[in-house]
Parts: C-alpha cells; sequence; structure tokens
C-alpha cells in the first residue's frame, strides 16, 4: 500500500484526580476521524507528572493494584527528595512518569485503534489534585481512497 | 527521499514459558519481506501480561538477571494484591508490563532493522503458563524504487 | 495532509557520564533542518546501557532525586547480579535501560519538537565512566511545500 495521509490534532482531557483514566474511546475517535485505515497513532502527553499507559481494561482492581505499587515502590514525601516545590507528590509524579510512557504508538487497521480485547488506553494522572493535560495526537497512514486506488 | 509504502501484518509467536525470548529474527524476517529500505518498523503487543524489551544480546545472564530483578521487585502473589482471579503471577504479570514496553518503534536501514551491535529484541513473557502472543507488526518508509527515482 | 518526506540520520554524542543529558536542543536541530513541518520524529539509541527519557526541563534537582531513585531500587554491585563483565555498573545499567527508554517518538509541529514547556529530552547514561553513544534519528511527515500544495 503506498500514499500517506497524516492528521495531528492538540486534545485537552478533563481534569483528572489522581489514578488511571481510560482514553480509549476518546483517542480512537481521533483516529476513527481521520481518513486513515491503515496505519498508526501517535499518542504523546506534554506533561513529565502524567503520562500513558495500556493496561488491562476488564478488572478494576487491577488499576487499583497497580496505584498501590507505585505509591509503595514510589512513596510520596520521601525526605531524600529534593525537590518537592509543588507538594509531597511533586517528584514520585516525576519518577513515576519516567517509569511509564510519554509517548505511545498504537496501530491502526480497518479505520480504528487495533488493540487487544482486554488492552484499554489510559492517562496515568500522577499528582493528587486533579491537572487539565494536554495530548498531541498524530495520525498517519494509508487512506481507504489510497488502498482502493491501489487494487 | 519522499513516497511511503506501509504494510501490517499480524503475527502469532509459538508459545513461550515466563522469561524472555529473542525475536529478533521473526521481526527482521517481516521487515525484509517488505519493500521498506529506509523507515520505521512498528511491533505491538496485544496483551496485558506480556510485552517487549530491547536488552543485550551476547550474556544469556542479563536475561536471567533481569527476570530476578523483576521477581524481588515486583513479587508474584503479593498479599496485598486485590487481582489474583488468574493465580499468583495475575497482578505481578501487569505490573511488569506497565513497566516495560507495549509497543517499540525500531528504525530500518538498508531494508533490516537498525539495532546496534548488542542490542536483541525480545518478547518477556510474564505468565508462568506458556502463552501464545499476538504482535501486530507495521512497517512504513521508503521503498527502493522510490529512493531510485529521487536519485 | 498528504504526502510524506522521511529523513534518517546517524548522530554520535559527546561522552557523556552516568546521568541525564539534555539533548532537545541536539535532536530539534535534526528536525528544522529537515523538511517536515507536521510529523514524527524518532529517535533510537543503539545501546543497551543508556536509555532516553522525556524529563522536567527546569530544576536540576529532579534529574539528581530520579538518579537516586534508580540507584536505590536498581543498586550498582548487587552480590546476586550474575552478569557483572564490565564491573559494579554493568548488570544495573541494563536494568535502569530496560525501566526506561530505548526509542522515543515526538510530535513535529511547525518544524519542530512539539513539546510541552516543562519536557526536555534526555539522553540516560548508566556507566559510570563516559561512554560515546549513537543515536538513530528519523523524521517523517509533511513538507511544507506539500501542506502548501494541499491547501
Amino acid at each position: 500500500m503506498t500514499g500517506s495521509v497524516w492528521d495531528q490534532h492538540t486534545v485537552t482531557l478533563p481534569a483528572y484526580r489522581r489514578g488511571l483514566h481510560d482514553i480509549t474511546t476518546a483517542v480512537d475517535g481521533v483516529v476513527s476521524g481521520s481518513e486513515v485505515t491503515t496505519g498508526l497513532c501517535h499518542v504523546f502527553v506534554q506533561h513529565t507528572s502524567a503520562s500513558l499507559l495500556i493496561q488491562e481494561n476488564a478488572d478494576p482492581d487491577v488499576l487499583r493494584d497497580l496505584g498501590d505499587w507505585f505509591a509503595r515502590v514510589v512513596p510520596d514525601g520521601d525526605p531524600r527528595y529534593r525537590h518537592s516545590a509543588e507538594g509531597p507528590d511533586d517528584m514520585s509524579a516525576h519518577i513515576r512518569s519516567a517509569l511509564t510512557q510519554t509517548s505511545l504508538t498504537l496501530p491502526i487497521a480497518r479505520g480504528h485503534l487495533a488493540l487487544g480485547t482486554w488492552q484499554g488506553l489510559y492517562l496515568f494522572e500522577h499528582r493528587t489534585s486533579p491537572h487539565r493535560r494536554r495530548l498531541v495526537i498524530t495520525t498517519m497512514g494509508v487512506a481507504q481512497s489510497s488502498t482502493a486506488g491501489a487494487t
């Protein structure tokens, strides 16, 4: 398949509290609104105290256990942190971001995100007070018309 | 260089047991089978209890030490896990996936993966019993003919 | 927007000591030197004991706290490591790489990296003695001329 269609959008999410928030539908809406039928979707969060993650979308206990693990291994308010300008959750937020993803690239097939059955796309908010986060979503790939033309 | 060629394949891997399994040759086979000579290869695992990793391919002790580190820091059967429907390795598998990669993008040069000398591409199976995992591999870039045309 | 321009460069960085080193300007120079105005920039480090990270670029304490966290959770010279051929920082370097990124994909908008205000792109050197690291930087997207043509 040849030819490429590119699209780029900035999306500002609602203010979410600490934890994992499912943004699969929001991102898939951008994908299905683009002309791309086979290609890739790149999602980038323009912040260093929130990140992106693919996780299990069936049992909400998975998301809680994941949050608990980070709370144990990357604790808030560790007295050894030098950087605490914005509170006890400031430095822990940066470390948790470093351990997860600032950008994710996902396959597009038949005009939609080609996730597995149990996969959801999550914004992982690391600050305790809600923040509005900005995503840059870039879609690229082959458009239906190009595919048809190539047949 | 202008023009783009896109290709997308779904590949089901053999059932691997817990640990790191070298899939460099399998993925490079898809790359060399595509027309792309300069571009990118995107590999996506459609599961949340297996992940992808670039690691040292020379000394198998590196892979064992890496597995041991995860066993210590993200233990199986932690009594604090709420989610244990599929056994003691269920929740640890999700956390280990979150700390590594669900998708990897790799450069293609001269029709092959442009990895460093000591880099291998691994499927990191986190479940103790073997599972068959599905990858979506997308290649994109410039084809030899386009490059030739641009000269 | 249709049409695609591809560009790929290998860049060898100066020899950096252990820690995070800001490479935003170097990578953005490659982006602005390419014709791409809207698209993606892929950065790949061809090594398994150095990695890539997006982090806060304002307070250098963030980078020191991040280094300290890795020193505590992924210690050098752990007697349980089997792999120590190149010294006490050998295996810890591989684990730290596994927990961060070997490749990063970043959005390009208006001919530059579209990072958030407080985001910097860092090479994370994990070895104590300085090493020269090789990056493969691939830019792809729509060129100004194509955009103009599409209007």
